[in-house]
């Protein structure tokens, strides 16, 4: 039976992590916001979940039911070939992963600092003063990290764990991605300081089957709607 | 061999959900915040370590070395006797952990809204707008979703994974405590709505291992250096 993905339609989010893991593996899944979003709230409400997430993105695969994207990748890696079988490994894959996820929440917090629920324009001084401090430390605190840790890979600074791909390898790709949107002029300054996280991101983008999936339409651009937003206001190179 | 457990010293902060699994668990361990600021510097910034950690608390067990909160509980849940033997069920206790570490960001970021970078008193308005959302809209859903889970428990409501305690018992103890200590207003009013939720929490504070924990002074106090801050001008009764 076919993986079921629940998410929001119209932005790539924290569904992309998801949705890059199921492409390399070629796995047979069903993107359910793309084609039913009635389905999406029908499920997301559903009474008899008793294991509910409490915000998509979720995947069903036959009876079981996970939500939060770190556990929903701990939860594949295995199943999609996509994680070290060593549980040491495995381990550290899903705690870099979790890593990533914190500077996903952070880039959020950038354009929505008071919180979502005013719009942008109503938090946009703030964002200003958050934006700052995003490109001028976080970005560099953790683009370092991820530079430091590659390097320190006793496998060689290929990938980020061990000597094969792992889905935080995709992850990365998608966060420098990001960042090259939200950000184009910082994640331009600053990503020249870390090479083996840009080799590592041009790494995954040269694979196939991310390659296909880039270029299908499948993958929705990034746009104002999503977790990366470039709002040329916020960025600017690094001081 | 002990675990060793490297954090800050002088609060309670993400290192807490730890302490209250390994005093739970009567386990062998060293606070070495507590003992030895120097020794946490020092393997924080140790090069020859291949999985640094982003941030502590970091565990080290022999030469395993963890961190991220929720992937530390991860490791040390079965190793403790703090979750599941089931695949499922342990997943599922993952899966609250994590959106436990995200309502315990959002409270963070409720005196801090631009940053880590700057005082509190350098963004006290920020705050005040940032607090008000958490309160009226953040605080509410979260804590409505820990009562629907264990409202869905088939298990019965008197623990939120099966019918058995687990690690993420111990978290949701920890986040009423943190929650009514920042935001004592809201959290009294907030709280009488979700009933399971509070008896949990008293169900926990009256576990022997967690009385002797609380009462003893391998406890620090909740302080204005923590996480969950409490400032009066943040907290009011809910609209």
């Amino acid at each position: 039976m076919a993986y079921e993905l629940f998410y929001w339609d119209g932005l790539q989010g924290r569904g992309e992590f998801i949705r890059l893991a199921l492409e390399m593996a070629q796995a047979d899944y069903r993107d359910v916001s793309r084609s039913d979003a009635a389905a999406v709230q029908a499920f997301i409400n559903d009474p008899t979940v008793t294991t509910p997430t409490f915000a998509p993105p979720v995947l069903r695969d036959g009876d079981v039911i996970v939500g939060q994207t770190a556990a929903l990748l701990l939860y594949l890696g295995p199943r999609l070939g996509l994680v070290s079988d060593d549980e040491r490994l495995a381990l550290w894959t899903h705690q870099i992963q979790l890593t990533v996820a914190d500077l996903v929440s952070e880039a959020h917090d950038s354009h929505h600092p008071i919180g979502v629920g005013h719009y942008y324009e109503d938090q946009k001084t703030e964002a200003l003063l958050r934006a700052d401090e995003f490109r001028n430390q976080r970005m560099p605190k953790f683009l370092r990290w991820f530079e430091t840790i590659l390097k320190r890979n006793p496998s060689g600074p290929q990938w980020l764990v061990g000597d094969t791909l792992s889905y935080v390898d995709l992850s990365l790709f998608q966060l420098v991605e990001g960042l090259r949107y939200a950000f184009p002029n910082a994640s331009a300054a600053l990503l020249t300081d870390y090479p083996n996280v840009v080799a590592l991101h041009d790494r995954v983008a040269a694979l196939p089957q991310i390659k296909a999936y880039v270029q299908s339409d499948r993958r929705t651009p990034l746009n104002q709607h999503d977790i990366f937003r470039h709002y040329p206001e916020l960025d600017s190179t690094p001081n």
